[in-house]
């Protein structure tokens, strides 16, 4: 483990998989995409961005991309094919559910509703099932972020310079139990404990307007102005691992620091840490931890 | 229950006990403590109302009252024991837990504070059940508002003209699992659904905070425009009956609508209605469904 604690996000990851073959990076909204991206380009990796209309990043434009939408998911496998890509990885948030009253639709894209509408109408999970397995009978290879990019992956243990303090474990074991029981409903990822309570869970909003609105109650005083709490995300027990794992970053720990957060554990070998550099550097500075934890281990008091 | 259904709040409740012994309310925020006073007004009750600074109606000062915070919570019990009351009655919501830091503390308070302090760690039922238990010490009786006026209770079934509409069922079963469980975790007591997806679960900001965020998320395109989904609010298993029962009101429904749900399910014989004819008549006239459902029976499709 201090191997992987020492290695360096900036370099080429060591034992990042030889990867010659192309890939298409389908890219919802977050910094996810862009850095990944980023790296790719770093090491030579051939790549294709299909940037979701609405989510992507803009400046995912820089490299070879096409916009897309799920009106027209034919037009990317055209393009895909046009360019001999096999592998695909999909990665960062999806804001809107398509809203069918807007679709005009083709034949192709009739095909792909007619697959699509059962998983609509369930929780997340069930969508992006539906998506890889689509494009798994199209002939597609997909792939989790981390398989390309294994820096992504948060490790087990102490990622930054501060250890969890004494009066965060509360918190953290009531958070942790709470953020296992959301995952097993599908509806969030992400719960902030303060104490023993639980004072915020993840819905649809997502993690950092959940982090916001802990923000708001302490300013209102609805909750206490003194700092404390800690946030927690885990993978949920029926997620896929190439698709939508948590993922924290530079804003995760900006709006934490905002929330009067003590710190940050995330499920290790099981979610992504963004740009881990500039995450523990600004975590070092404002005086988080932040950590990969296995729920079901308890190594860790109570 | 045809009875339950065609009982009219705006009369004296034909089965209400005969209360000739004055009552304190003490008071927190919201619509309810206003309600109840406004009844046992109507119903000769004799009754006297500790307001909590900054949480109470202001409405409430028209009545026999005193201001009243943890700090000084002396004064209560001297002031109680001057009227000759025993019987206590707590409900509506406290925004802020006490801040220690804000303490000038005299020798009672710090007697408080002794009881208290471990309940602020925890969960909100554990610092409810702790007040509870100190009254009971002092020598008071503590009551839950529906003992002192039984229309308050939410009846099992349907409560306006309006049935749970077909589409609606789907999206109640998930809710109702959904907070059946996160009842479980002493964090809410209510959540939203969407078709078979749980979009918001209720932690420290409460249900009418919970009902704005689903509006925003609507007109963010987060989630769909379409008018779909139910609010379901439980009493928490651990829960005592005598405080912070579940309540909906006029307010809820106010919320409701402006989330573009279907309609609200509350815990039959284990939550509160607020004025239940306006209540109703918000709902009825906008379309919603609202109902009692117990929770651990299935009689309706899921």
């Amino acid at each position: 483990m201090a191997e992987a604690l020492e290695s360096d996000a900036n370099q080429p990851a060591a034992n990042a998989p030889a990867q010659t073959e192309p890939v298409a990076l389908i890219a919802g909204g977050g910094q996810t995409p862009l850095y990944l991206a980023d790296r790719l380009e770093a090491r030579g990796v051939p790549f294709f961005v299909a940037m979701i209309e609405g989510d992507a990043d803009p400046a995912l434009r820089a490299y070879d991309h096409m916009m897309i939408n799920v009106a027209a998911l034919g037009r990317l496998e055209a393009a895909l094919k046009a360019r001999r890509i096999r592998t695909i990885v999909m990665l960062g948030s999806v804001k809107g559910r398509p809203d069918i009253n807007q679709f005009r639709p083709n034949l192709t894209t009739l095909r792909i509703l007619y697959r699509l509408v059962p998983a609509l109408r369930r929780g997340d999970d069930a969508l992006l099932r539906a998506v890889i397995t689509m494009m798994q009978n199209q002939g597609f290879t997909v792939k989790g972020a981390h398989e390309l990019e294994p820096t992504l992956l948060v490790p087990q243990g102490q990622l930054g310079q501060h250890q969890i303090p004494a009066k965060a474990r509360e918190a953290l074991g009531c958070a942790l139990e709470g953020a296992t029981r959301l995952g097993a409903l599908d509806a969030g990822q992400a719960v902030v404990a303060i104490g023993r309570r639980l004072v915020a869970l993840e819905g649809a909003e997502g993690t950092d307007a959940m982090l916001a609105r802990v923000a708001h109650l302490r300013s209102i005083g609805r909750l206490s102005q003194k700092p404390g709490g800690v946030l927690v995300k885990l993978r949920k027990p029926g997620q896929d691992m190439r698709v939508d794992l948590p993922t924290i970053g530079p804003e995760t720990v900006k709006c934490a620091i905002e929330a009067k957060l003590l710190g940050i554990a995330a499920h290790a070998e099981n979610s992504l840490i963004v740009d881990r550099p500039a995450t523990i550097a600004a975590a070092d500075a404002a005086g988080l931890f932040v950590v990969g934890i296995d729920p079901s281990q308890s190594d860790w008091e109570r």
